[in-house]
């Protein structure tokens, strides 16, 4: 984020202060992380680095996990920008008229108990909102985990605010992401970790009782901090609004969408989750459809086309064409690569015939040089990471690469060292060598041609090669299904742009 | 493998010796290995726990990796089992006509440079096979990999043959693959590790030349370590005997395969990968279908899958039916396995009343016991593990379950302590309650209603608590997109098996 987007933060609307509130108020948590799913989410709030001013309120407890705890909202030292609420619904009515009286503005209600329910809850809702009304008030929720805001503190890279209950937050980033459900705005976080899914914000918005997904897009649309938005969809309820305000937003931030309804039992399922309707899978596909949403039902594709999107957007790195080269060290990987990338629409074409003597120059005789390049068995990997990439790109005759071969070279090295072998200080500098000679590099190259070249291995994220792809903020994948749907994706999304020739 | 099975192991097929060699001639490997792929695939057959008598030949040293190492295969003190050759294709015939001389029956070859190539590798393949003739041998490959026999000795569990470059293997089961790439043959050991992929055999099978695809299915079929068969295929050379082939085995073990041709790029790629002719992607699905051969172009799918009916296949556990029970501590997780039960074409029923109330007596009000059941927010995890699924199991009203909501509790109380949370010795055995009362109980009642409950949470295989699901033999996916798939593979493969009431 530059200093043009620091000030043109959206200050004045009137979310801003939800999700970065100078002093807060927490009701419902205790000592017991445990039991008490509120005071995991205070801790959650302490863990992100919060600067401002926390104050528990607790009917009988004078300290709360380190702060000072107050009887009653009214008793505070100041009127804090936002309350968080994590109590039974029945008492939410009486609570909310305190902040209220306190002049507390914005709130967070994570309690379940609402129209999900049926009828009490409906009836609860409704005391709900007017109470709102009266005091002027904004919420979240209810029904809800609440945010985390990775960019609470832009200057400092670790600090954010999370009022969800899952402890563990993703590297911030600009994807952010609004959900009608917890699970899909926080249970994610571990994977988009070791994937490198860099999500800014994300909010678990709940049953939208006074705040709707309209007012968050609206946000994401003016935020700079937000270039790629994810929303995981069980209703909407402001439909031909929905789709005007999407509309606007798609040429500039790409938007990726689950929408969970649209089955017998599916329906069902959302009605008992957060009391939506849903409705019929038709009419989100034409809605989609004509705001250029990117739509899924797989979490991982989700999370993929989230991460793949960021990506182009951080970089400006949108594809050309729709002409993909391969490059690989192993031919079956590279063969059901070929195939999807062409059942998805895309081309491989066969190279020209000046491009693959080029290439033929470089490999065994007996690899391939006609797209996919299949380098067979060859441990020239600044050949295979830089050289072959390198060259294609500047042939002009493919959009985006695909590189096969992404392995822990120091898991291979220990591993000839466990079994007797020297490993002399050469071949210890080759991954050093890769780090040097490829990630920079091949980061210039792709901005400069704007093509993107995406790496893929057969190791699992947990290698730390794998890591030190994604530190580096070069495109690498776990196995070789997920690349080609995401330059997909990224094809599709890229012609809507208009950036091709 | 019990004792009757030991006894049924197909001795007279003239692949067992390849499988189970007690002595092997190895040409191409030396003391790097890093440089020289031989010298790896070497490597790994010595860490394998190989108890038999090896014998590197080499031009010039004495020593191989711990070996003495011999001149010419002529000096070797007795005629090996096996030969296994990485050398340059040139040197090909001269070699194979000393092994004849020899005596050896049974050869690898995993040189590259043959049809794959063009013309030249034609006219080499045309010797080789015409030399193998004479002297009545079979081999593997060429341009192959090699092979992977984790039932080496059937007695000691980490012991193994693994002739692939790839050091590390899975778990020995009876998943067995043939593979007419090495990629699939090994690439995928790191996943199948994380996942509890238990995969017994592993054959890269290179260009067929004297064996081929039927070769080794018929050798699954009469092997009782092999239970499921993965294929990966870019050609089939016989194809009315493989229909009639497959057709023998799949009611008894079924076969999941890639095939990776069937589009002109695709074409393109595996002909100078082994120089297959591949064929139209219509005759292929017309020949799955006819032969019940469960398909997919996904790696990801292609584990998933194995491993599902892998553990079917171990318990004797399938379906009876279509209705799957869906219990979450999610709703939304709930909700998008609901809706992709559905689009797959499962049933996920409305509980009956009676059904319902006995689950609502045990679930906080805000909960739903309609099907999915979310019991919300709740810590109790004895229910969601176990309660539930067995009151679902003992109520008739669903042939399957899944279950959401595993975490690693260690993880989650290192952070409450971490947080300054005290942690008694009651909540430290969490975990082993969870251990003691929920693996081999839940085991036992999968087995008792032949009713399959698939366990899903949204961290990483990396995770201890995964690993925990797996060391005991208990289907758990690290996100909520797979699970249904697999639960569709089981119902189809369940209902054509005659499971059904």
């Amino acid at each position: 984020m530059n200093n043009k987007d620091k000030n043109n933060l959206p200050k004045d609307h009137f979310l801003y202060k939800i999700f970065n509130p100078d002093s807060i108020t927490v009701f419902g948590a205790n000592n017991n992380l445990l039991t008490t799913m509120g005071s995991m989410q205070l801790r959650n709030i302490i863990a992100g680095g919060f600067k401002g001013r926390i104050y528990p309120v607790h009917p009988r407890l004078s300290e709360v996990q380190g702060y000072k705890a107050y009887k009653s909202v009214l008793d505070l030292p100041e009127t804090p920008d936002l309350a968080f609420l994590i109590l039974p619904p029945m008492v939410i009515p009486e609570v909310m008229r305190e902040c209220g009286e306190k002049g507390i503005k914005r709130l967070i209600i994570t309690s379940g108990g609402f129209r999900e329910i049926g009828e009490d809850g409906v009836e609860l809702s409704q005391k709900v909102t007017q109470i709102a009304d009266t005091y002027d008030m904004r919420f979240v929720g209810p029904n809800c985990l609440g945010i985390y805001n990775g960019w609470y503190d832009p200057e400092v890279q670790d600090t954010y605010i999370n009022t969800m209950w899952i402890y563990e937050i993703p590297e911030r980033g600009n994807i952010s992401i609004a959900s009608q459900s917890g699970t899909i705005a926080c249970h994610i976080f571990w994977h988009c970790q070791d994937w490198g899914v860099k999500v800014g914000k994300s909010l678990s918005i709940g049953n939208e009782l006074n705040i709707d997904i309209l007012d968050y897009l609206e946000y994401f649309r003016r935020d700079p901090q937000t270039q790629v938005i994810g929303l995981y969809l069980e209703e909407i309820k402001r439909g031909r609004e929905f789709i005007e305000l999407a509309k606007r937003i798609t040429p500039e931030k790409p938007i990726v969408a689950i929408y969970a309804g649209g089955t017998e039992a599916a329906e069902r399922s959302i009605k008992s989750h957060t009391g939506a309707m849903g409705g019929n899978q038709k009419i989100y596909d034409a809605a989609f459809k004509e705001t250029r949403i990117i739509s899924t039902t797989s979490i991982k594709d989700f999370l993929y086309y989230l991460r793949t999107l960021s990506f182009a957007q951080e970089n400006k790195l949108f594809m050309k064409g729709e002409k993909i080269g391969i490059i690989t060290d192993s031919g079956g990987s590279g063969s059901m690569m070929t195939k999807t990338t062409e059942q998805l629409g895309l081309k491989v074409p066969r190279f020209s015939e000046k491009l693959q003597s080029t290439i033929r120059e470089k490999i065994p005789y007996t690899a391939s040089a006609l797209n996919p390049i299949d380098v067979t068995f060859d441990t020239n990997f600044i050949n295979l990471f830089k050289t072959f990439p390198k060259i294609l790109m500047e042939s002009g005759e493919v959009d985006a690469i695909i590189v096969y071969g992404v392995f822990d070279f120091d898991d291979v090295l220990k591993t000839m060292e466990e079994s007797g072998m020297e490993i002399d200080d050469e071949m210890r500098q080759i991954g050093d060598m890769i780090e040097r000679a490829v990630f920079k590099p091949m980061k210039r190259l792709m901005k400069k041609y704007s093509l993107p070249v995406f790496y893929v291995g057969p190791m699992p994220y947990r290698f730390e090669w794998y890591q030190k792809f994604i530190s580096h903020e070069i495109p690498v994948f776990d196995m070789w299904d997920a690349p080609t749907k995401c330059l997909k994706i990224l094809y599709d999304y890229s012609q809507f742009r208009g950036t091709f020739k």
